[in-house]
């Protein structure tokens, strides 16, 4: 069997997702806050399982990243965040639409690890100068219950 | 380096199973027995850990996911099951081998998230009409003994 | 959109990787020391955690993970290890630079399953005869305090 071009370019889009989460989730756990928040648009957004309404730019993400990183330094914990079970399908629009569950993991200094939350990640991809960047992301948790927010990110 | 055809692939083929499972987890996770099901061939069967024999037919293998969601809804939690740790071999017939190892979360609603079961999977996988289906399932449990089932699904 | 050849080459280096720990972590959770330790290079490192120096050589390598497979077997445990978000560099000798949480889970016969570590794994990979060894592995525990060892693997 040999792959028609279309077929090789999916194999390629899900290495490049892939390998934009491994970097994107390694800058956030070592709470470099400005560069996971580059990994967005520049008018990118973020609807947070318990906010009333999504983040939204960079800084506004960024900002939230930094806030949680001095939590989790007060607290002591290291945080990983793994996505897995990664679906990609590329739209009309050139955009790429994600899903995948993601998992946080902390570990307490000298202590044991727990998983933290059980989640689904549901993103729009864009590709922009060489790169992807995401353009909107919806998180839902599972221990929260399900909600249909009238302002979506998707 | 250049790849050759059959390396790009191997590549190929790594990325669609991995797509593959991510969809077919996400259907089973949702509940939705029928599409989940259609996963497998129609004679496909899959050899639970703890069954005498494995369960044959798209209808068996619907009807076992509809208890056990009927079950997880009773009991208040989501289910989500992540595959890891995936290797891909074609056989010469055409099918693929695939090994991985598989991991079922359990989050309460309200509560904490745990770990409920580390198995280990593996999956003949054949091409049909464009698309990988299931011909035969064996999941094992890291918590139960090693058994040699007389009947295996491999 | 068509996929360049290094392109096409990243995705193809990626599959390889990943199937490559795939398998790397079938043979040292069935305790298959020597063959596991084949994963590395003749005078291959690895970095453990809390080890003053690095271990180096197939043999010392196999002899460590048959030590722990012993311990592992007399505690009626069986261990998992997760390799996931997983970034792939090449780099201009041709080796290549990965980067990727690691997780072990633990699993009691007749018992519960445990998040037995969350880690980070660094290897340095080369090409040897037409497959993946290891050069160098340097794990890092999130329980331990960090630390810059005088002698790193990578």
């Amino acid at each position: 069997m040999t792959a028609t071009a279309a077929e090789t370019d999916l194999a390629r889009l899900y290495f490049e997702v892939n390998q934009f989460y491994a970097r994107h989730m390694h800058l956030l756990d070592a709470g470099d806050a400005d560069a996971w928040a580059d990994g967005f648009t520049p008018d990118g957004e973020f609807q947070l399982p318990s906010a009333p309404q999504p983040a939204r730019g960079r800084q506004a993400l960024a900002d939230g990243v930094r806030r949680s990183a001095a939590e989790q330094k007060a607290a002591g914990e290291v945080h990983r965040h793994w996505h897995g079970m990664v679906t990609v399908d590329p739209v009309d629009d050139g955009s790429v639409h994600v899903s995948c569950y993601a998992l946080v993991l902390a570990t307490a200094l000298g202590g044991a690890t727990r998983l933290h939350r059980a989640c689904v990640c549901e993103d729009v991809l864009v590709r922009s100068d060489g790169r992807w960047l995401i353009r909107s992301r919806r998180v839902t948790r599972d221990d929260l219950p399900s909600t249909c927010p009238e302002t979506t990110a998707t």
